[in-house]
C-alpha cells in the first residue's frame, strides 16, 4: 500500500465513531441554530441547515491519533474496547473546531474548508457565541467518559490535561496575533508559539491517550513520553506544513503554490529570512514584508529564490528533521517492544511519518 | 442592622477567599497581557496592569450564593471548611465574568462597572481570546476541588452542572441577540430567555451548592430543589433589575432614571407593553421602539406613563412576586427546617430577599 494510502486507511478507522459520538452530544436541547451552526462547522449540514453527504469534515487528525495511541497503550491492542475512549476524542476535535470558529473571527479569515466561515455567515456576534458553546460542550462530553468504562480519576485527570491544553491554546493565539503586529520574531519564539497551536492539541492527544489506555497502576514515564512524542511531532508536522505553504506544489499548476507568499504568512521560513538574509535580499524582503498592498507573481519568485539563497527552506527542513528525530527517540522511550509486535503504535508510526514527510 | 448592611455584611464574608482563589489560578503559567487582561476585569489592575486598591471587582453575589448554600447544607453550618467549596466558588466568578467579556463584545458595550470593557481597550480579536482563556480557566480550577476534599464523583458531578449551565449561558446570549431583531417577543419567551442568563447561573450555583454541602448519600430531592430556588430567585432578580433600569432613582441606581428606554432595552416592561399597550399609546410605542433614532427626554416620560397605563409595571412586579413566592416554597422544601436554627440559611435567605426587594 502506499504511503498515502495507509495515510487514509489510519484516518478512516475512526472516522463514523468519532462523528457519531459529536453528534451524540449536540443531540442534547440545542436550538436548532445553535445545532445548525456548529453541525456547519463538521461540513454535516450546509447553511440552510439541510444534510450534505460526504462533506469536508476535516481529517479528524488530533482524536485519530488519541485513538491510535489509546489502542496502542492498551494491553488489548486493536480490541480495545472504544467506547470509554471516544468522549475524550470527541472532545479533542470538539475543542480543535471551537478553535477553529474563534481563530477565523480573530484573523478576518472568510473560507475554512473551502466554505465560508460561521462569521462570514451570521455575523461575528453570534460566532463568538457558537464557538463559546461548542467550547464547552467539548468539555460536557469528556465527563460522559467516568460512565463509559473509564475511572473517575483517569476522567479528572484528562479534564485537566484537557484544559491545561486549551489555556495554552488561548496564549499561544495571543502570541500569534501579537506576531502580527511586529517583524521581530525569532524562529525560537516561532517555535515556541506553534507549541501553543497544533503541536499543543497533539501532545495533549498523546498524553490523554496514555492516560486513557494504560493498565493500572499508571506508569506517568509513559505518559511523560508520549506526550513529548506528541508535542514534537506537531512541530514537526506544522514546520512541514510552513514549508508546503510556500513550495509545495499546488495540485493545478503543478507550480510551487506560495500561497502563504501571497497571504504574507510569517511561518518558520519567513521569520528565518527576515533575520538572516543579507544586502539587496534583506532590503528587498523587509520591504514586501512591511508594506500591505499585494505580492505580485515576479516577486513571488523572488521571495522563494531569496529563502532558499539565505538557508530558510533548508533551516526549516532541518528544523522538522531535528523535531521528528526527538520525536522517534520519544516513542521508543514511552513504548520500547518492537513497533511491529503493536499494531496500534505501528499504524500510530506510519500516520506521524506521513505527517512529517508528506508533500502535499 | 438595615437590610442594606446585612446584603454588605454577606456579601463582604467570603470576598477575600475567593478573591485569592480566583489569583491561584491566574498565579499559573500565563502570559503578561493574559493574567494583566483578566485581572483588569476583575477590577484588581488598571489598563496598564498597575494594582488598583479598591477597585470595582462586582459583588460576586453568584459565588456568595454558592458558598451561603454549601455552609448551609453543611451539617457543621458556618464551621463547614471553606477550602473543598472555594474552586466552584471560584468557578462560577470566572465563567460569570468571561460570559460578560464575550457579552459585552457580542452587544459593542464600551463600558462595564465604570470602566473601559477589554474590548474598547485592546480591541475584538485579543478580549474574544481572553474570555476564551478565562472560561477554560474556570473549568481548570473546578478540578481542584477533588485535591481540597471533595470527592472525585461530587466534582465531576459539579462539573457537568457548570458545563450544563455554560451551554444555557451560550445559548440564552443566542436569544438574547436574535430578540433584538425582532419586535414578536411575548413575555413567555423573554422568561424563558432569562433563564439562560443571570438564572442559569444562580440555579447551578444553588445546586453545586447541595452537592458540595449534604451528607453522604446525596438527598436529590434536595439538589433539585435548591436548583428550582436559584432558577425563581435569579428570574425575580432580573425582573427587579428590568423595573428598576426604568424606574429606579438615579441617586440610588448611579445610573440614570430610565437608562433603560434610552438604551432601548428589551427589557420585560417594554416586551409586555409593546404587545399590550392600546389605541395610540400603541402606536407611539412601536414608532419609538422600531426607529433607531435618539429618544428625547418627553418621550421618555411619555413611554414610562404609557407602560403604566397598559399595566406593564404591575405585570412585571406581579411577575417578581409570583416568582419569589414560588422560590421561597421550593427552599422551605428544600430545607423544612426552621431558618432560625442554620444561620447560613438565613443569611441566604435575606440576601435573596433583598435582592428581589431592592430599590436600586
Amino acid at each position: 500500500m502506499s504511503q498515502n494510502q495507509e495515510f487514509t486507511k489510519a484516518l478512516t478507522r475512526y472516522a463514523a465513531a468519532i462523528d457519531a459520538e459529536i453528534k451524540d452530544e449536540l443531540a442534547i436541547k440545542l436550538d436548532e441554530f445553535m445545532r445548525g451552526a456548529i453541525s456547519y462547522q463538521f461540513g454535516w449540514v450546509d447553511e440552510d441547515f439541510k444534510e450534505v453527504v460526504g462533506g469536508n469534515s476535516g481529517k479528524k487528525l488530533r482524536p485519530v491519533m488519541y485513538l491510535l495511541a489509546y489502542q496502542a497503550c492498551h494491553p488489548m491492542g486493536f480490541d480495545a474496547p472504544l467506547a470509554p475512549a471516544l468522549p475524550a476524542a470527541a472532545c479533542l476535535e470538539m475543542i480543535h473546531n471551537y478553535s477553529l470558529i474563534h481563530d477565523d473571527i480573530e484573523d478576518d479569515d472568510i473560507e475554512r474548508r473551502g466554505r465560508p466561515t460561521i462569521w462570514a455567515l451570521w455575523g461575528k456576534p453570534k460566532a463568538i457565541n457558537v464557538g463559546d458553546c461548542l467550547h464547552v460542550l467539548a468539555f460536557r462530553r469528556l465527563y460522559r467518559a467516568a460512565n463509559k468504562g473509564l475511572t473517575q480519576e483517569r476522567t479528572l485527570r484528562i479534564a485537566e490535561s484537557i484544559s491545561d491544553m486549551s489555556v495554552k491554546l488561548a496564549l499561544g493565539q495571543h502570541k500569534d496575533m501579537s506576531f502580527e503586529d511586529t517583524l521581530e520574531v525569532t524562529p525560537e519564539m516561532y517555535i515556541d508559539m506553534i507549541g501553543g497551536k497544533t503541536a499543543a492539541i497533539f501532545s495533549c492527544a498523546l498524553e490523554c491517550a496514555a492516560i486513557s489506555g494504560l493498565p493500572e497502576p499508571l506508569d506517568e514515564s509513559v505518559v511523560h513520553n508520549l506526550a513529548t512524542f506528541g508535542l514534537k511531532i506537531g512541530l514537526a508536522f506544522q514546520i512541514r506544513d510552513d514549508i508546503l505553504g510556500i513550495w509545495g506544489l499546488s495540485s493545478e499548476t503543478g507550480k510551487p503554490s506560495g500561497s502563504d507568499i501571497r497571504r504574507r504568512k510569517k511561518s518558520l521560513p519567513v521569520i528565518y529570512a527576515l533575520t538572516h538574509a543579507t544586502g539587496s535580499d534583506h532590503e528587498q524582503l523587509l520591504e514586501i514584508y512591511h508594506r500591505t498592498n499585494p505580492v505580485n507573481p515576479s516577486e513571488e519568485q523572488f521571495i522563494m529564490d531569496a529563502f532558499e539563497r539565505c538557508g530558510a527552506k533548508d533551516f526549516s527542513q532541518n528544523q522538522a528533521d531535528k523535531l521528528r528525530a526527538e520525536a522517534e527517540t520519544a516513542l521508543s522511550e514511552a513504548m520500547p517492544d518492537s513497533i511491529e509486535k503493536n499494531p496500534p503504535l505501528k499504524q500510530l508510526h506510519d500516520l506521524c511519518a506521513f505527517l512529517v514527510e508528506r508533500s502535499f
